[in-house]
């Protein structure tokens, strides 16, 4: 049995485009209904034949779905769930894949108290956004992470992880305020720093943008890709994320810090020793199936 | 006619024969002799046929030859030309491919007063070491910079720029100093940072070494494959390029401390208008052709 059979998905950006395709795959006698405010991309939502009916409104495309998932920006959560709550039936399960788990929690326990708020968070994206960018295998093989409220119903709770396993994530229960502590390790702080360091290679006079283009091979390129992902998304990671993020930038600068004063007091050996200590967790990682064995092209 | 007909390769690790494989590629007729400090090595050049001869010591490699490349850390180039320099011919030219110039062409020059040290570093590579790492498509399309010596003959110059290119290389000449102010910035720093939050990353008390991995799609595991490079390779970088590396880093902390104080006072517009003017920098990087545009899966 399908755990839904009507589904809502507000947004149509990479993610709510990805999991229309996923839908479409694995589950084609799902009603699918999806919103997006901007009506270019209305428009090739239908051209791509991504759903069953497009609407305009949030409102609208949520009407008698078992399943609504919010496919916004994690600081847009708050007005779509404002406009959508009238139209909710008590029996709807209303989730998102907003990238921040406790603030989002909040914002729509509040704003919609009668329905099942249920978050999660595929770990699965691109830097890419909009609807051309999403494809159907994004969560093959990867994790969706769902965080349940203190008094979730178990079987609902059951029936959404359900839905991403038939999707082909791997499915994980996690406290939403560990879910956030966890992120801002493998993707919040990540993603600051990639930010940071291209624009400090931006804004050098010894050194001008085009020679940073140029030999951007040596390494850099690879952080580039990560420093153009959506900067409203992002924005909104950091606003909602602010504690662990900062927390944990605090503990990498100290860190950091003692890796300047090894390279100029010369002690190669604790430089060698750390170097080697990170090979390790490379390897499990891809023991893991999170990354594959081949290497990357230009250093 | 071949730009150098006998060539000595000295290291046959990940650079030294994806040199070898390219050259066999592009000028079949070079008489290729190679040299590595280990035996399976060897055995392992001989067992894939990279080398008209394979020797133990440096020196017996280089004898006759109108060109030597040394392919070994840059740490290691004093000890190496130590052990060539008896049995070079004052036409010789002696070049490298290590990463750092300014310290190496000073080490080289003092320690070979009578041949044409010419240095060089092509900006290619991978994460991977040793002989079974390297391929000949390597520096296909990549920039190799040479840094000649104030008053190195032009002629010999052009040579080693013409054999770079028939390798597949675009050359370019830099004054040595400007050479490791570039790199620093556009590769030097970033393998820096990527060792440095992979150290963190596994050191944390609230967030375990396993979630790290099992998340690690959200952006980490990007980092992890340039945290993954060789350790004594880059050792060598950092003790070799202080001066550029440590003032480079000065400035990225300044960057991150700003970054850190937006998100503390919830500034959202200096974070969104960072996060919009480093996308620019990756457009520009895929229209050079030092990346492609094909997104990287999982986030
Ligand atoms: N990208 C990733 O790698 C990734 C991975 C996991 C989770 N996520 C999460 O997925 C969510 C969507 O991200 P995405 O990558 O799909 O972004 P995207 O491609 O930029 O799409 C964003 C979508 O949100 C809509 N939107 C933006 N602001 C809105 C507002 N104020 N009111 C209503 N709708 C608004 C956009 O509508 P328009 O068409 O009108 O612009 C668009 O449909 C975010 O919460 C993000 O944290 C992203
Ligand atoms: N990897 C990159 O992405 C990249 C890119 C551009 C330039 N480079 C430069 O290329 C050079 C070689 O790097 P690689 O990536 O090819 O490293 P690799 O695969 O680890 O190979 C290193 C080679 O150097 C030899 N070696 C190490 N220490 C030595 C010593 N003390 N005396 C003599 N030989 C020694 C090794 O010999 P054994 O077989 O005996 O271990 C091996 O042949 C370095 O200078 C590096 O900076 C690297």
């Amino acid at each position: 049995m399908l755990p839904f059979a009507r589904v809502a998905i507000i947004g149509m950006g990479l993610i709510g485009s990805s999991l229309a395709r996923a839908i479409r795959a694995a589950m084609p006698t799902v009603q699918l209904v999806v919103s997006d405010a901007d009506e270019d991309v209305r428009e090739r939502v239908i051209q791509l034949g991504l759903a069953d009916d497009v609407t305009d409104g949030a409102g609208a495309a949520v009407v008698d779905a078992d399943l609504v998932i919010l496919c916004v920006p994690v600081g847009a959560m708050a007005a779509v769930a404002a406009e959508i709550g009238p139209e909710l039936s008590p029996d709807t399960v209303v989730s998102d894949v907003g990238s921040v788990k406790e603030s989002v929690a909040k914002v729509l326990g509040a704003a919609l108290p009668g329905v099942h708020v249920i978050p999660a968070h595929p770990v699965a994206g691109t830097e890419k956004s909009g609807p051309d960018a999403g494809f159907a295998s994004l969560f093959q093989g990867r994790w969706c992470i769902i965080t349940p409220p203190p008094r979730a119903d178990a079987m609902m709770v059951e029936k959404l992880a359900e839905f991403w396993r038939r999707l082909g994530a791997r499915v994980e229960l996690m406290d939403a305020a560990h879910h956030d502590r966890v992120l801002a390790v493998t993707s919040h702080l990540p993603h600051l720093i990639a930010y940071s360091i291209v624009g400090t290679a931006s804004d050098l006079e010894a050194v001008t943008k085009a020679e940073v283009i140029k030999y951007s091979a040596g390494g850099f390129r690879d952080f580039t890709r990560i420093a153009a992902s959506d900067p409203v998304m992002w924005r909104d990671v950091f606003l909602n994320n602010r504690e662990a993020v900062l927390e944990l930038l605090g503990r990498f600068t100290e860190d950091l810090v003692a890796l300047q004063r090894a390279i100029r007091w010369g002690e190669g050996d604790t430089l060698e020793a750390l170097f080697t200590r990170t090979r390790a967790i490379r390897r499990s990682i891809i023991d893991e199936g999170q990354d594959t064995e081949k290497a990357d092209f230009g250093r």
